[in-house]
Order: C-alpha cells, then structure tokens, then sequence
C-alpha cells in the first residue's frame, strides 16, 4: 500500500470512552430532566470522546464536496447526461446549488474537489484540483481504476481532512457529485455488507422500472466481470468504486486520524464509509450518519451497518445536503453542553 | 364566547391552494432532481401556500413558550417538584434554558408567558404577564378553570400572535412549561382524539411505573369526574386543559387569522393543536409538526391525527426546543427556494 496512506490509517486511534461517565455527569446536572434531549445528548457524548475532551469546542466546520465521472455512466443507468457533472462543479463555485444554500444556512465552509470528473477544469478558480484522471472506466467492462489510483485517491481525500484540522476545522462533512454514481456505490456495498443487489439498488436521480431494471443487470455484470479483484476493501474500490467515493473514504480516514469527527451524507458517502470502517475499525465512533436517504438501499445499508441517522428528510440530492443540515444539530448539541445552566447555578430544584 | 376571541376564529382563511401548481413550477426549475430535497420541498410548498405568496421571506422567527402550574401536580404525577415551574422561568429569562440555547442557534427569538404560574412573577423583568390565575385547579377534583378563563388564556395567545406578526414576525413556534403538564395534555387528547388514557399517557419527566400507574388512574379520575364538562373543545380545555397549553392553542389560532405558520413543539404543544384544529378546521394546514417526542402518547396522537413530524431525536423537554430545531428545517427550505439556481441560469442540463 502507497506508505503515506499506510500512515495515516496505521495513526487511527480508538475514541476516547474513558472520557464518558464525566460528560454524562455533566449532562445531568444541565438544567432538564436526565436524558430528555435523547439523540442531541448521545451526539455530544459521541463529539466529546471523539475530539477527546470533556470541554468542547465547535468553532469551524466544512464539507468537502467530491466530484469524480463513471464510465458505467454509458450503460443508461442514470437520467441526466455526464455533462452535468461538470456542469454542477461550476454551479457548486458560483454558489447556486443546494449545497451552497444549506451551507450558507448552517455556517459551513465548502472544498469543491475535483477527484475525476470527465472535463477540462483546469481554469475553474476556487476549485481543489486532485483529478485523478477523467472519470472511471466502465466497471459493466472491467475494473473501474487501478488499485494505485484508488489509493492515491483516498489519500487525497485524507490530506484533505488533515489540511482543514491544521486550519481549525472540527467537524468535518462529505458530499458527493457525480452523474451515474449511485451505480458503483451499490456495487461497493453489494459486495461488502454484503447483500443482494436488488436490496441495495435504487432509481437515483429517478430513473423508472425499465432503467432500474437495467440498472441491477449492469451492476451485476460488474461485480461478475471484476469478480476475481473483490477480495478486500480497497480493491472492491478499485475495481467497483468511484474516484469521488475514494476521496470520500479518505476524508474520513483523515478526519478520524486527526479525531475531528465527520458527517457522512446519504447513500454515496455511505459507500465511502462503509470502506472506511472496514479498512480501520476504530474509524466508524468517529462517524455521524445525517439523514436517510430516499434511495431505497439506503435503508438496508443503514440496517446491516447498525447505525440510525439524525434526519429522516426523505432526501436523495447527495452533494453533502444531509451532512450540512445533521451539522446543525451536532453543533446544538455542544452549544447545549456548554451553554446551558446547571441546576444549581440556576437555582432550580432538582428531581424529588 | 367572548367576542375578540370570535372574531379572530372567524377570520381564519383557508391556505391558498391555488399557488401549488406554480410554487412546484419553480421547485422543479431548481438545479435538483425534481423532489430530490424531499420533506423540505413540502416545507416550503406548505409556507408559501400559507403566507399567500409565491416569493416567499422568512426574516422573523419567534417562539412563545407559555408558563402555567397545574393543581393535578398534588396528585403526585410528576418527578419535579412544582416550585420548578417558575426556577425555569427564571432560568429562560437569564437566557440558560434549553429554549434559549436552541432559540439562540437558530437565530429565533423567544417570548416567555406567565399564563398560569404559581407565583408572584410581577416583578420579573422581559416576562410577558398574562397571568389569568395562579395555575389551575387540579382536575382530578374538578375543572381545570371555567369557561370563560380558558377563552381569556386562548385570547391571549392569540393576541400575542397577531403582535408578533404587526412587528414581521413570519414564522412562530410553541413552547410549554408547566410541572405536571403532560397529565393534562393526556387528557385532552384522550378525550378529542379519542383514544384509551393508556395509549396517550406516558413518563413525563421520567415517572417510574407505580408513578404511571397513578398517573393513569388520575386521568381517569378527571375524566369522570369532568364527565359533563366534556362538550366540546373549548370546554374540554376548560375542564381538563391548563392555561399554558390554551395559550399555546390561542397562538396557533392567532397565527393562522394573520397567515403566519406555526411550528408545533412536542407534545403539550400538540394538545393545543389539536383544539384549535378542532374549533376551525383551517388551521391544521397552517401547522408544522417539529419533532416526535419521546413521550409515549405522542405517536398515537401523530398517528391518530395524520401527520408526519419534521424531526426525530428522541427529545421529551418542551419548551419549544423541537419547534426551534424544526424552524431551521423550514428555514433552509425557504433559502433553498429562494436561493438555488435554476437549469437555465446555471447552464445544467435538465434530465434526458
């Protein structure tokens, strides 16, 4: 493995749990009754251990949304031309997407990076550029990227992460642009929950019966065709995945590396850190999952993996909409730590 | 009924239908796949239709939390103990509350309401004092207040929402707080829904099972005991009701007779909505549910009155903390509206 990502991955620590009883005991003397925040107050604790103290901050956060093309895109297996995934990297840099709106809304900053998208983007200003080359080739056909290249992918993503902890970043989003990539991520996780691909395959941008029908034969025909390179995380990435999905993979590596925790948006980040998890176990207590997706393997990715989200939105947008939005809450949630009144500090009776 | 309140009730219109096709015109025309942002696609849908516009503003978000003690807390239903009622009020005031916290993230203001509290509040500075007596009666006993108390506490709240929206106010919320509330809150919805006392009868605060038990049995008793009082809405609020939660219910009503939307908190909150539902059936679509409480009845009220609430974290505080969470929601929904690009502006390609 590339020694530099080797690094990082081998510096992931465990969360710190010893850290629990004094942020619990903290929590219950807030002026509430004991556990009334529910979720808000688990999403604090977990920020706590991870960051590794009792005393939070959260002053900085940025979503890094990822953009890569995907030859399966030829197979008909999405609804909006390949141009568009350009097209929106100009639209993400002028400010006009959803993601811009909604992390504008919630205080974020954005990185738009170019992992692989399938145009000249060299003149575009604001924008990270970390292709990897133009897009994937076609999984239906053979792999969809070297094993090199996967890693030198998440290895940008993880440099990513670690660039913005330096700058203060203490939480961390991923977001995803890529026409078609529903199509690897359901392969990746296919492969690695594993399950049956109809469970995990969904209409993406809204294609209808005949399309998702298809949709399932080519993602089929990929993982047989790459059959024989499915034999560990990194090289289901390589041979199914996504140069984007890669970037968001390494982003969480990243982030867990420096333990800034980091919030996985729908059902492609998903993809992401389900490889993530699985390539360093100690990553996923560093993971918030924002929202379920509408996509219908969502649910069973989300089932099997164990992990309910904060918002159920019925979204299906990616671009790292459901990470900015659960960003909010996380952030409630320390603000409610360090903010609110003790019972005695306010003078309120406790509970008889 | 009293005259003022009459009118206000009579003055309520329906939401104008008749902007949807137009409103989804321009929702399709952002640069998304049409309903890919789901939940808040109807959020702003809802709001325009209720605001009676197409170009829909939200500068001015305020939330009333309403204060009342009850009589029935004698009963032993809560864990708290009743001079807790007016510590919290003091507490919102210094701003060290939960509410405020949340209010304070979201960039909402908050009104905190004496309707009802059990203590000499006069001297509080920032309070709004429309104390209509010191706290209810207990119901297990009798009527929680006349009448013509219950019309007063809804006027009020009514009053406080056609204020709020004088000053550009464009989106309010409920909040309660009151020791021993949600045993009046079941008894309401116990009676209008209908349903069993055991289906909408949960912890509160946190009551152990020979608390609930007894909290049951209470209920019960009020019921009985209100039997003939339990004509029809308003009089069930009189009966059963307590006068943070008819302020709540008068909010609601004022809200809708001005076109301003209104953000639901938990639980006492809904058994205030679900009067004013009752007593003009316009309101309903005027109403946001924000969250679904951890208290047990909550579901079978949302399941039993149909709707679908914006959040779900397991939170059971009041106060209106899920309303403020759930504000953001609409928020960012409207900005979407607002802000995003649309396909030609942007230069996308729209869908095969």
């Amino acid at each position: 493995m590339n020694e530099q990502l080797k690094k990082i991955i081998e510096s992931i620590q465990p969360v710190n749990q010893a850290l629990q009883p004094e942020v619990e005991a903290h929590l219950n003397d807030l002026t509430k009754p004991p556990g009334s925040l529910g979720r808000l107050e688990d999403c604090v604790k977990q920020y706590c251990l991870a960051r590794n103290t009792s005393k939070p901050q959260l002053k900085k956060k940025k979503i890094f949304t990822f953009a890569g093309d995907h030859g399966v895109a030829d197979e008909g297996v999405s609804l909006f031309p390949k141009e568009v995934t350009p097209q929106m990297v100009a639209n993400f840099l002028a400010g006009g997407a959803a993601i811009n709106v909604f992390a504008r809304h919630v205080g974020a900053e954005i990185g738009i990076v170019d992992m692989g998208v399938n145009a000249d983007l060299e003149g575009m200003k604001g924008l990270y550029h970390k292709k990897i080359k133009k897009g994937t080739d076609n999984i239906a056909k053979g792999p969809a990227m070297t094993v090199a290249e996967a890693e030198l992918a998440i290895l940008t993503g993880a440099q990513l992460a670690q660039e913005a902890a330096d700058n203060g970043v203490d939480l961390l989003g991923t977001g995803d642009m890529g026409i078609a990539n529903t199509t690897p991520s359901s392969a990746i996780l296919a492969t690695l929950l594993p399950c049956a691909v109809e469970e995990i395959t969904g209409r993406g941008t809204g294609i209808g019966d005949a399309a998702l029908k298809n949709k399932i034969e080519v993602i089929k025909k990929a993982l047989e065709v790459n059959k024989e390179r499915l034999t560990d995380p990194l090289s289901v990435m390589a041979a199914v995945g996504g140069l984007e999905i890669a970037g968001i993979c390494g982003l969480i590596l990243g982030g867990a590396s420096r333990k800034v925790p980091v919030v996985v948006d729908g059902f492609i980040s998903s993809a992401g850190a389900m490889v993530a998890c699985l390539i360093n176990e100690n990553v996923k207590d560093y993971l918030f999952f924002s929202h379920r997706s509408q996509e219908a393997g969502h649910t069973t990715f989300l089932n099997k993996f164990g992990v309910t989200p904060l918002l159920d939105l019925q979204m299906r947008l990616g671009e790292g909409t459901g990470a900015a939005l659960a960003m909010s809450l996380i952030e409630a949630s320390v603000k409610m730590y360090n903010e609110m009144a003790t019972f005695s500090s306010a003078g309120v009776s406790n509970q008889d």
